[in-house]
């Protein structure tokens, strides 16, 4: 673990003592901001805005300079990866991403390639290396990707979708294609990953938005195994130790059992489950993060602070707490909302600390 | 328990010995069957379809008609208390319902009527008696009603919601108004299925299609407590052996131990949660009825026996398992893929109830 001045994230995730509870939130760099809704503008697209290490290093530095958060997180989407492997990526306006080629056939699959992350993605290594610098060790960066099976959701569906009905259909239907395709994602994210991190992250995160559609048999299958393969792809290179991970399964509340199991140091939760229940159930064995309803930042600070005390509460005294949202930030977010939730997190927290030997 | 011909529904629900597992689909009286599809033309509207009982009642037979299930199921709609209220319900094509009238301030709750549902809930109850007396003793048939968070969801949303935006604003800054709304539907709801019942429905099932979207202290405080209220008014009237009940939570797999205690005699289950360990979990309290994921029927009938004969291991030997989908079936699924459900439910149970005593 490299030397930080604040390493508060770090240490929860390992779930080593700290003085208080780390916070940081999903899409922290985000739409609820104006300074980065001017960036946005500026940029002239969304993608232009990934894909320009400058714009995504301000972007990613802008809630920081706004807000006492324990931790950066990359500016960049889940779908750079079937991107690279030339799906070609557009985002339409109020309809989300789509891809130009979305995946058909076996023979599609067959022939993607696993993009090497240095050539195709190299713009998001060089965002990475302008964040580190301009960070100067004041506090970790988290890499990120999206897991195999929740890039497959969109490549095989063409864009978002509501019920999953292309993907579910290639499930039952060819369940060794759909191997076939996340094997090679699975592949894909772990070069990915080890990228960020020789570039200068200081812990990663695979964000597995698509795995609650799932059946539990279904989930270990087809998401957790390749979740765990890019893990172990990672850790032949990086111990957990230096660079520790964390598994988000959206709806995947009761799994908890067997993402613990994954060699993942960390669990992201929505806000579905009970975290002091969910701390129960893995025991010593992971670090949490959440749960806020990302849906109760639109009420009163007041309210706001009750719900962070209610949480804090929940998971109890001592360490391996990652306070966040249970997803991502809403676009109509009043800022002093979300820095009414920082304010109560860092209020409220170190009651739950005390006898720390930080 | 009225007497029979097929009781195999109702035994299981009350966990007692049966030759096979029980089998009927969730909106099993749907679009996918093309009898419907001619009856829904000719009534010109959905809602016409509910309020006319002749037509109610040929719909609520036409899958019992085609396939050996076990149950009859109401064909109504969840929406129907809420019309009853004075909201004004309409569907609209490919949005699904409106109302005219949603819920704006504390004001329209407090003068919310709860209504007499002898009075302008008639055409259910007229509906029921012509199904009671079309299956003559046959089978059973259910009643139903949402749950009085999921039509509070409607009702305050205005219809369809994605986020549940405009009632989770009223749940965190509003929470003793949404309480208020929550008693009258309670108390609206308990009448509904209690006229059912004495108007000749041997079952209820309560469907709390958005529960899912709560935290685990707000599912208790703002879904459970109310689906117990509903149930305590029913049972004032009508023990548990004559009228089991059902409670099914979409995305409520988390919280099975709490849902086993209200009272219940089964729980539905959604396609994510694994029979198995929920029969673990909730042990011989409760039937569960569940789980098949409603896509797996775009599958070939050879995947869908898999998959039937997959959550019947998983449930494993002993009563109290109904077999169903893990939702409503969908409109375009082929009717020889829900009979091939059926048969495999039919051909693959008996072996899991070998020394009943029926």
């Amino acid at each position: 673990m490299k030397t930080l001045d604040n390493d508060c994230f770090l240490k929860a995730l390992l779930c080593q003592p700290t003085p208080r509870t780390p916070i940081w939130m999903m899409r922290q760099a985000g739409r609820y901001l104006p300074e980065y809704r001017r960036v946005r503008e500026q940029a002239g697209s969304f993608m232009a805005l990934c894909t320009t290490p400058e714009l995504a290093c301000e972007v990613t530095l802008q809630p920081l300079a706004r807000f006492p958060l324990d931790a950066a997180i990359l500016f960049s989407d889940i779908l750079t990866i079937p991107d690279a492997m030339g799906l070609g990526l557009e985002f339409v306006e109020g309809e989300g991403p789509q891809f130009q080629k979305p995946l058909r056939t076996a023979a599609d699959i067959e022939a993607l390639p696993v993009p090497d992350p240095h050539d195709s993605l190299g713009y998001v290594m060089d965002a990475v290396g302008l964040i580190r610098d301009s960070l100067a060790g004041r506090m970790p960066l988290i890499g990120f990707s999206g897991s195999p099976w929740t890039l497959a959701c969109y490549m095989v569906e063409g864009g978002s979708s509501r019920d999953f009905r292309k993907i579910k259909a290639l499930m039952y239907e060819q369940p060794h294609t759909l191997h076939r395709l996340l094997g090679k994602l699975a592949e894909a994210v772990g070069l990915y990953l080890r990228a960020q991190i020789e570039a200068g992250v200081d812990a990663i995160m695979v964000f597995d938005t698509w795995g609650g559609v799932l059946s539990a048999a279904q989930y270990r299958a087809f998401s957790l195994a390749y979740a765990g393969q890019v893990l172990d792809q990672v850790r032949t290179h990086h111990p957990a130790t230096a660079i520790p991970a964390l598994l988000f399964t959206k709806g995947g509340g009761q799994w908890l059992e067997a993402m613990a199991d994954s060699g993942y140091q960390g669990l992201g939760i929505d806000w579905t489950t009970d975290i002091g229940e969910a701390r129960r159930r893995v025991g010593h064995r992971v670090a949490l993060q959440g749960n806020l309803d990302p849906m109760a930042l639109y009420a009163s600070p007041d309210a706001i602070t009750a719900e962070v005390s209610r949480i804090l509460a929940g998971f109890g005294h001592g360490s391996g707490h990652i306070f966040n949202l249970g997803h991502g930030i809403l676009p109509d977010v009043k800022p002093e909302h979300a820095a009414a939730l920082i304010e109560a997190v860092h209020t409220l927290s170190p009651a739950y600390h005390a006898g720390s030997t930080t």
